[in-house]
């Protein structure tokens, strides 16, 4: 078999980007978890008629056969799930009888899409969402709720400043109703564009929905309207238009940056930001972006929002609130260009070193007692000359290599020094420090355990 | 949408359950990591070239299109992967020159295969794999080595007794050719049917491979000899067969159960089993297989061995040896009889309790310190009587509810008590004792901290 080429757009990691990729994981998880969110995991597949439903997306959809069906076989019904929402809103209808509402619930997996793979874009990525829904009524404090446990889970990550930008979409439409706009659904999607159009363009649009210019001019100031904390409140208010619903829009929008302003975060900034609209989705209320600095043209890594209606069985509707972090489109880009990677490709902090073949049982019990209390171990693969043994760590990265207290039996090494009686030694091979050692003692600092992830400087980095 | 039912074969759990599963791959990651082997992620897609190599299982594979694919588009060329091998040799292949050999992995994913469902197979599961894979030569030490490792990460999961049966195909081959077989892979492939076939159907396959019946006599002695150490030798030379492949065989079977019998393992046995052959792979030392007490019927829950040649790209060999655990075949079955699951359906140990939706800073800057040090919290949704929000942590399996100290202000509430004065407190829902405490300083014990995973007794489980 001839060496095999990658598929464009399944992106996969060498062992030590890996590691990146699983601590961000990890911190991830223990965020939601550390909030009361349960893990989820749901099927790969979902019945095409719950795939198409929401209409935009088919052509990326992938359809599933199986290679000897019969004609006309079941299978084809199904096909893989090209985001979490839509098997989460199936998994609570199906198993409603059975979850605790108002559910709290993270779910991490790869989801599928048969777009044209470009960067930032794949066809196999793994998502990380968190969404609460509830039966019939979800109070606004699970918006706050979800915005401040992903803001934290962001917090921290080995990448450049994430910006999140909130807004609501009470706000939007109450102000283009207050603005005497017919439609403001129709508006608010004009709107939506303005990161695509000019100012003049988006002018024509709103002229066509029988916006004057001095509407449109209102539109678009307030779509330039953005604020660290609740002072974008007055400025809309400045703008002179009122609607009730534009009231409740901005008490909410308040409520979320002042309690994200509360919050201690690291590397994440929050701002509202009136432009957001994420026209195309079914949100009803709040709604989120973020950007990754330096790779803006990737466009929103995380992104969600509140929607009434995540779901509904006839007996009941289920509102919902809840954000998707791209996890793959974040990673991934940054580990291909060199940015993300870890100190090492395997878990060991510990090599044993082997002085003969016949003693390798002896090395063996050195690495269990190593490994009983946490330390990640192997054994050399071979009993080489310790300098060999000593490289063979140094190519994975690992920091110790332990040789056993027999080891001058190893004759014609010239690495292992000659100051030891009969006790182990483990030897820092970064810094080349030597010392007795005490497998059931031993402890490596704290930060050489497990793999350390490191970031490169982006400041270079062209989107 | 009216209440969607299952797709069979496509298992999916509830929350509680999940955790069970989270606990197993938890534990199973642990023990692997601590032996230095490194994750790999592998996309769910292979071209379908490789998928079909092996040819056995073509109807099984799922072949992925595009819903909007244009006639004859190259979408068409790939399927799911039914295992992580197939995956994994294409990525020794593609990635070679960046591995450092030998390389250690484990990879825990899911796998998708075609196949009708029933008890045990399904067509969506994980595997969890650990593989060795060297350029050229791999020595024997290897195998001893991952057989330790999967012993160990299935020692003290909260399953059923598993009982690992090791055998060595050199020992069967070089036994028949000792015997005077002409082709000794048919007569293994023969004597691999014998859980299906009684004595006399194999005597007579045995006798159509121009075995006489003092022969078909000895293959079925060889069969049936087990032991839990390297006895097993002695019983096999008793059959005064002598053939040096077979010498080879017995030296590495004895030097496998001997090491296994060293390893201190909880719930876990190993047998020397001769009876083993896994005939439809390509194994050439060392095999394995599991049993699960209770549940032979599912068959080997976890199997691998030795192959020459995991794979070869014109230039190298690569020689590995691995085992494959079936998780989703091990703990489903038992799940789905509530023989498993965990102690509470949120990861949450607290819930703080809410005065009233005024104080719900307060509350949240409560579970904020608790979760500051690692003690998963959740905030009431509502402030119902206390009463109720006890109920609510009730339902959701949580141990504790915290009251802040102003509850007090609480009118009409009858379960708070009427003793503290300006000091928190923490009830443990389940005893009824409630203290003082400080949310800087309280920790529940270790055990309450993670939902305790739970096992039943299936000494009445039917296979």
């Amino acid at each position: 078999m001839a060496r095999p080429t990658p598929l464009s757009g399944f992106p996969e990691l060498l062992p030590a980007d890996r590691f990146a990729e699983q601590h961000v994981l990890d911190h991830l998880r223990r965020t939601f978890e550390l909030h009361g969110f349960a893990s989820v995991e749901t099927r790969a597949v979902e019945p095409m008629d719950q795939l198409l439903r929401k209409g935009e997306i088919d052509k990326e959809v992938y359809v599933l056969r199986r290679l000897q069906a019969a004609e006309g076989e079941g299978d084809a019904g199904i096909g893989l799930h090209f985001d979490l929402t839509v098997p989460f809103a199936r998994y609570v209808l199906e198993h409603a009888g059975k979850l605790e509402f108002p559910f709290r619930r993270y779910q991490i997996q790869k989801v599928w899409r048969g777009e044209r793979p470009q960067e930032g874009r794949f066809r196999e990525f793994v998502q990380a969402d968190i969404d609460v829904v509830a039966k019939d009524e979800l109070p606004f404090h699970f918006d706050v709720e979800i915005a401040t446990v992903m803001a934290e889970a962001l917090s921290g990550l080995p990448v450049p400043p994430l910006r999140i930008q909130v807004n609501n979409r009470k706000l939007l439409e109450g102000f283009y109703r207050g603005l005497g706009a017919s439609d403001p659904a129709v508006i608010m999607r004009v709107m939506d564009k303005i990161d695509k159009l000019s100012a003049e363009a988006i002018r024509e649009l709103l002229a066509k929905e029988d916006l004057d210019a001095a509407q449109a001019d209102k539109c678009l100031a307030l779509a330039a309207i953005r604020s660290p904390d609740a002072s974008f409140a007055e400025q809309v208010r400045q703008l002179g238009v009122s609607d009730p619903l534009l009231d409740e829009g901005i008490d909410e929008l308040a409520q979320l940056v002042t309690a994200l302003g509360a919050v201690q975060l690291d590397g994440v900034t929050v701002t509202a930001d009136l432009r957001i609209a994420r026209g195309l989705d079914y949100y009803t209320g709040t709604v989120f972006e973020t950007e990754l600095e330096g790779f803006e043209s990737l466009g929103s890594i995380c992104s969600g929002g509140r929607y009434e209606k995540l779901a509904d069985d006839g007996r009941n509707v289920y509102p919902g609130v809840g954000i998707s972090l791209g996890v793959t489109r974040l990673l991934v880009p940054l580990i291909s260009r060199g940015h993300l990677t870890a100190s090492r490709s395997v878990p060991s902090a510990v090599l044993v070193a082997l002085v003969d073949e016949e003693s390798r049982p002896a090395s063996n019990a050195i690495a269990g007692r190593l490994r009983a209390r946490g330390i990640p171990t192997e054994v050399a693969a071979a009993p080489q000359k310790f300098g060999k043994q000593i490289r063979y760590a140094e190519r994975r990265g690992i920091p110790y290599v332990w040789f056993p207290a027999d080891r001058a039996s190893a004759a014609g090494d010239d690495q292992a020094g000659d100051d030891q009686a009969g006790a182990d030694q483990v030897k820092d091979i970064r810094t080349g420090e030597q010392s007795d050692a005490d497998a059931d003692l031993w402890n490596p600092p704290e930060a050489d355990l497990r793999p350390a992830v490191t970031t490169l400087d982006t400041s270079g980095a062209t989107s």
